[in-house]
């Protein structure tokens, strides 16, 4: 393992399962990697892999321009990019937050960054540690444009796909949490299917082949749904919410007869009947959508 | 168009827009097609393409040795199939009934049928109206294993893939509520992320690329996870339920700060916290199914 001569340093915080990863493919790609972790201990392995340690959170942004930060949400972040020496450690170079929390967090740190002279970018990672430095890894960006292509050579060391999605910074959070409501309200679909299934005498297993049926049919639907949703079109033609909704007291009616607690479903059909009262019957699902905001 | 002499003839009854599929279906494959539904006028255009229609639902069933039935749910298929001169035409023929209802509606029709020398399978349609006659459409069977194989060819008329699940009447049922149960709370995940991701300025279909790759990682995941379930696993080494917790509470509080109802992923999040405070937040999310049912 040599040091490139083209990319520049880089220092990871954060040595979770992710940050590991992230530090671990950055030294697979040559770069001279700092690594640093507020529990002690954690960079031995990456130490021993050719990893550069520090003494202290400021050490280690000072050893190199670009600093990736993975944490588990921003008041970790906090507690490791705002005591005044790593701050003033900061100023002039720049930090990629990879962080998950919320749009607002992400503008309030780039607020932050700008008032100490700190270049400051922020993503969002959609697959797991183990996708890092593969073809599988989706990575979200969000920030100047000019600053994120500076440093585009080094994110695409971590592998797989980087999108910027545009220079208002807290677009990358928006979009994980958007993916990440669709992801786990999609599990939430699949464990209580799985408890209902089983309380009728089916496994899980002779379920999944049908399961992975059902989720072949979402994509194609997301899209045409997104549509519908743009054009405020919502069409029910081909299966209208009113149709939905008796399926979804099917479903209720089942569970609660098993002592299955059933109150994600009850909350997707108050939903459901939310869009009927409002007189929007014969509309698809999708309607959902537009009356969730109102109040 | 011609009868074909191979196959019996086949009665459907209920003519919604899923009734008026299978009976267009039946007649493109040459069958001697007979027609009913409770509201007059629904069968015009089936009788233009060469269905044969009937004074009554006694005299549809009649005329052929085997009737499909499809209605919004069991109340109407009740109403369609319990009069008693119905009842009396229907002894020695079959019914196949495609109505999606629960179980437990499947098990006493089933009962019904047997007191009444009717001979009778269960079924359910996994795909929309548009999808029959076409190799989209996917049928869920289950019943006598011997009177199935008796009226396959006809059903398999109506295009698609025919599963037949086992002999416990219910299992079509079943499986029809489980993934219906995945299906629709996906989509209420999804019709969420759109309202949210527009409260912060972005569209349903910026998202919907994004949209597709998490739907895409989906179906691989629910085979993985149907064996957690099933060998009692529940591993949660890549993605522990406390992390889903934690993007969980993000999602509600950005929703919350748009005044958007957040009461699905409130509900998801509620059965989140019931797995770490029963002490498996090292668990991965899939172990919901394992405490839904735990009063």
């Amino acid at each position: 393992m040599s040091a490139s001569l083209d990319l520049p340093a880089v220092t990871v915080l954060g040595l979770g399962p992710m940050g590991r990863s992230l530090a671990a493919a950055f030294l697979r790609a040559g770069l001279r990697t700092t690594v640093w972790n507020r529990t002690p201990g954690r960079d031995r392995e990456l130490i021993a892999q050719g990893a550069a340690g520090a003494g202290s959170a400021e050490e280690a942004v000072a050893a190199s321009g670009l600093t990736v930060v993975c944490v588990v949400d921003y008041d970790a972040a906090d507690a490791l990019l705002r005591p005044e020496p790593v701050t003033r450690a900061l100023k002039g170079r720049t930090v990629v937050n990879l962080t998950a929390d919320t749009p607002g967090r992400a503008r309030d740190t780039s607020d932050w960054a700008a008032a100490h002279g700190i270049r400051y970018l922020e993503g969002a990672i959609m697959t797991p540690a183990p996708s890092i430095g593969t073809p599988e890894a989706v990575f979200l960006h969000s920030g100047p444009r000019a600053l994120y292509d500076e440093h585009r050579a080094v994110l695409e060391a971590l592998g797989g796909t980087h999108t910027h999605l545009g220079e208002e910074i807290g677009r990358a959070a928006t979009f994980d949490i958007a993916l990440l409501d669709i992801f786990w309200t999609a599990m939430a679909g699949y464990a209580h299917a799985v408890a209902l299934a089983r309380a009728e005498g089916v496994t899980a297993g002779e379920l999944a082949p049908f399961a992975q049926g059902i989720g072949a049919i979402l994509p194609p639907l997301f899209t045409r749904f997104a549509q519908d949703a743009d054009d405020g079109t919502y069409s029910g033609a081909i299966n209208p919410i009113t149709s939905a909704a008796s399926a979804m007291s099917h479903i209720i009616a089942v569970s609660e007869s098993h002592g299955i607690d059933a109150s994600v479903m009850r909350a997707t059909a108050g939903l459901a009947r939310r869009v009927i009262d409002l007189g929007h019957g014969r509309d698809g699902f999708i309607r959902v959508a537009e009356v969730l905001g109102r109040r």
